[in-house]
């Protein structure tokens, strides 16, 4: 598909990872961990974010433009790190790029949760658009016919993850908030509970307070750096791999804020911009 | 500049108004109350909301748009009422629309700060975008040189504000973090706040419990109202105007969310999705 460019021994084709903006760099950091060796591509749509708002037929857009743009860099394999995006553009991106591997974080959060839950009540909570888009309960109900799934949005979780709130009598009151719609009536509560936003494992120690101590919580970064690890043949390069970092806007507060995500200190230089509208 | 549709006799062009979302309607409500008989043009450009993260280059590229979309209805006057839109794109609106009286929020929200204010210590609260910009801090500096302004993001507030979480609790905690940074030295705390964020009079309840009882607070969307009122001649309808709203994307939801902005209940069919790409 791609001629290529001349890579060093060993050394494969890198991994694209695209997002609305830094919350997928949760999902970076999980793969980084599973997969060190791996270069990567990771763009952060931030002139558009946030998706979660939005309509499909826009988010379509905008993914396919995402997956253009790192198609370019001679990726491998697509790894879409936003939920709203997962759960509406898989289709499209599939079509769009034939022969390249496209992996959501929908799918392999579905699949943990399932796993998890032994009394088949499972929550999700997410963005607004992820939520109302139902593409997790449905994920579910693909996998567990019988399962009881309540969803939530919880729209206060990503600006707390992003405004570095993440511990304290603040995030936890407004956890209480909204878990308590889910898990207040301790005969119905779910078991397991699904972290269906890429902001929210930033917020797990606030949930995890407020929860009933046996609830698992699945977080759906972790779950799909395993799906992209099964799906791989990794790369032998044995030294660590490389990391480019894309952004539509604002590499300054792209830094600052996504280094509470990559759980590493990146400077504004590393981030180079792009223009997603040349490259659809 | 424009030949005009046939108007009822009496009837003035539309006053046009944009934002980047829902929260311009507390503006539009503001002017409703002190211009009944006015016709308007409201857009919101929920498609790229929000704009208070975004570069000041791609603000102004969105700013255009909008002008131009609402240029094409015939409007009279152009009400920037988005805080990050009015510090940066205000002079390349004037210079694209020359004839066409263009009102943003910043510039009337310093001067009655300017007036309300004794001890010339004035806090401003706004979105990342807005107080990164310093255009509130530049517009008082320019009309009281000897102003001492302390500025801050709450950018809670905007998330806060659009959940419906105004009352209670949690929204006083959040204002009191983030206001206690402004008003915890009572020897130097400011006596006037500016809400210098289209979103933030919904929260005027807990943001007034936790500040000192004497502050003045000065809301951008009334005083950016009044300032319309000043510079045209009303229209002589004699009749209550009519309000087209247009959004570029997600109808429902900007009707849900924009009921409570606007004070009144919209529903989805109102709104009228409009494609700036086509019209810039």
């Amino acid at each position: 598909l791609s001629t290529g460019k001349a890579r060093a021994a060993g050394r494969a084709a890198p991994i694209g990872v695209f997002d609305s903006g830094v919350g997928g760099l949760s999902v970076l950091a999980a793969l980084r961990a599973l997969l060190p060796d791996e270069d990567y591509v990771y763009l952060g749509d931030t002139a558009r974010l946030p998706y979660g708002t939005k309509s499909a037929q826009s988010v379509v857009r905008y993914s396919l433009q995402c997956a253009a743009a790192l198609a370019a860099r001679d990726i491998r394999c697509l790894v879409v790190a936003c939920n709203t995006a997962s759960a509406c553009s898989l289709p499209a991106l599939r079509e769009r790029h034939p022969h390249l591997p496209v992996i959501g974080v929908i799918e392999p959060g579905a699949q943990a949760a399932v796993a998890a839950s032994s009394s088949q009540r499972i929550a999700v909570i997410g963005t607004e658009g992820t939520i109302q888009g139902g593409a997790y309960q449905a994920a579910i109900a693909r996998l567990q016919p019988g399962a009881k799934v309540r969803a939530l949005a919880c729209s206060l979780f990503v600006a707390l993850a992003e405004e570095g709130w993440t511990e304290g009598e603040i995030p936890e009151a407004i956890a209480r908030r909204y878990l308590g719609q889910l898990f207040g009536d301790a005969r119905r509560a779910p078991d397991t509970l699904v972290l269906g936003c890429t902001h929210f494992p930033a917020l797990l120690g606030p949930i995890r307070a407020v929860l009933p101590a046996a609830t698992q919580i699945v977080d759906s970064a972790g779950t799909t750096a395993a799906a992209v690890r099964a799906q791989l043949t990794p790369s032998k390069a044995g030294a660590p791999g490389r990391l480019s970092l894309l952004a539509t806007d604002g590499a300054a507060r792209f830094a600052r804020v996504g280094s509470r995500f990559l759980g590493e200190t990146l400077s504004a230089e590393r981030v180079e911009l792009v223009d997603l509208h040349q490259s659809a």
